[in-house]
C-alpha cells in the first residue's frame, strides 16, 4: 500500500498536512508496518504553499500511476492550476489510482483532470458553483465517499478525510487510537 | 508584530501547521497587512517531522528575543531535545518574548526553559505526568491561557490554539472569518 500526497506552489498546507497526519500514523503507530508514500511535486525543488511555507517534495514528476491512492490539498493555486494543461495532465496519471482524495479545492483538480464526472462530490463552500461543472452533484457533507473518489470540504475537513481513510484501510479500532493521540474532539 | 514559529528534527507538523494556517491568515486575509513570521530552526537546512516530512526553515539559529510571539510544535523529537543544553538555550533566548506558545509536547520544552515556572499549563494528555516537573498545575483545558506562555493539548489543538491566539491578536470577528474559511466545525 503506497500513497502519493500531491502538493504544488499555492496549495494550503493544513489541506494537505490535516491528511498526512492521521494517515501516515497507519505505520508510525503499527497498524500497517507495510505502508509506504511519497510527498509528490510536478516539478524539483521545495513548494511554497499560499502563505511561503516550504515544503520538499521526495519525487518531482513521474507518472502517479503506481500509487494506490493519491491525496490533492486545496488552495488559491488550484484557481489557475485547473487551467494549466501539463499539470492537470501529470493529475491525470493517476486515473488508474484506486482512491482519488481531495481536500477542499483540491477537488477543482480532479474535477479539471476528469475523475468527477457523473458523481457526487464536494469542496470549499466558497468553491461549490466551480465545482459543479465538473461532477453530477455538489454535496455538503464533510466527506463524499463516491468510490473511487472521496472529496472533503474545506481546510480543516482534512483531518475528517485522513482518519475516514484510516479507517477504510484500517479499521475503526485503528482509526479511534489515531483520533485519541491526536486529541480530536471534531 | 511578528512570530517566530519554531521547528525542529521529530515535530510533528500538524502541531506547528494547525497554529500556522490560521496565524498567518490574519495576513493573508486582510485583518493584519503588517504581520510578518519567520519559520525557525536551530540549525540549517530542512526538518524532518516525525513522519519524514521535510519543511525548509526561513532562519536558522540566532537569538529569538526579538519576536512578539514564538510558538512552538510537540513530536516526539521534544523527549529527548528537552535534554539538549544548546537547543534549550535557545528557546531560553525567546525568554523577553511577550507570548510565547506551545502545542501539545511543545510545552515540554517550554518547561524545560524554565517558562512554566509557577504557572498552570497543559500538553498532550500522554505527557501530563512528565509536564507536572516543570509547571504549578496541569489543567486538561484545550487551551491555557497564563499571560505570557499559552499552552494547547494534542495535536489538533493546534487549531483551537491558532484561532485564540488569532483572536487575541484581531478581535473575535477576524476569528470568526478565519474560522469560516478554514471550515471549522470543532
Amino acid at each position: 500500500m503506497k500513497i502519493g500526497f500531491v502538493i504544488y506552489e499555492g496549495m494550503t498546507a493544513l489541506d494537505f498536512v490535516g491528511v498526512f497526519d492521521p494517515l501516515t500514523r497507519l505505520k508510525t503507530m503499527g497498524f500497517m508496518p507495510e505502508l509506504a508514500w511519497d510527498v509528490c511535486a510536478f516539478a524539483a525543488g521545495a513548494v511554497r504553499d499560499g502563505a511561503g511555507l516550504r515544503i520538499e517534495p521526495d519525487k518531482a514528476g513521474g507518472s502517479l500511476e503506481h500509487y494506490d491512492m493519491v491525496v490533492l490539498p486545496g488552495g488559491f493555486g488550484s484557481r489557475s492550476l485547473i487551467h494549466n494543461g501539463p499539470f492537470v495532465d501529470w493529475i491525470r496519471s493517476a486515473a488508474a489510482c484506486p482512491v482519488k482524495a481531495s481536500v477542499c479545492t483540491g477537488a477543482l483538480l480532479l474535477g479539471a483532470a476528469g475523475f468527477l464526472k457523473g458523481l457526487p462530490a464536494t469542496t470549499h463552500p466558497g468553491a461549490y458553483e466551480l465545482l459543479r461543472g465538473y461532477c453530477a452533484e455538489v454535496r455538503e457533507d464533510r466527506v463524499v465517499d463516491a468510490g473511487a473518489v472521496v472529496t472533503a470540504r474545506g481546510v480543516t475537513a482534512a483531518i475528517d478525510l485522513g482518519l475516514y481513510l484510516g479507517e477504510k484501510l484500517a479499521g475503526p479500532a485503528a482509526a479511534g487510537r489515531i483520533r485519541g493521540q491526536m486529541d480530536y474532539q471534531g
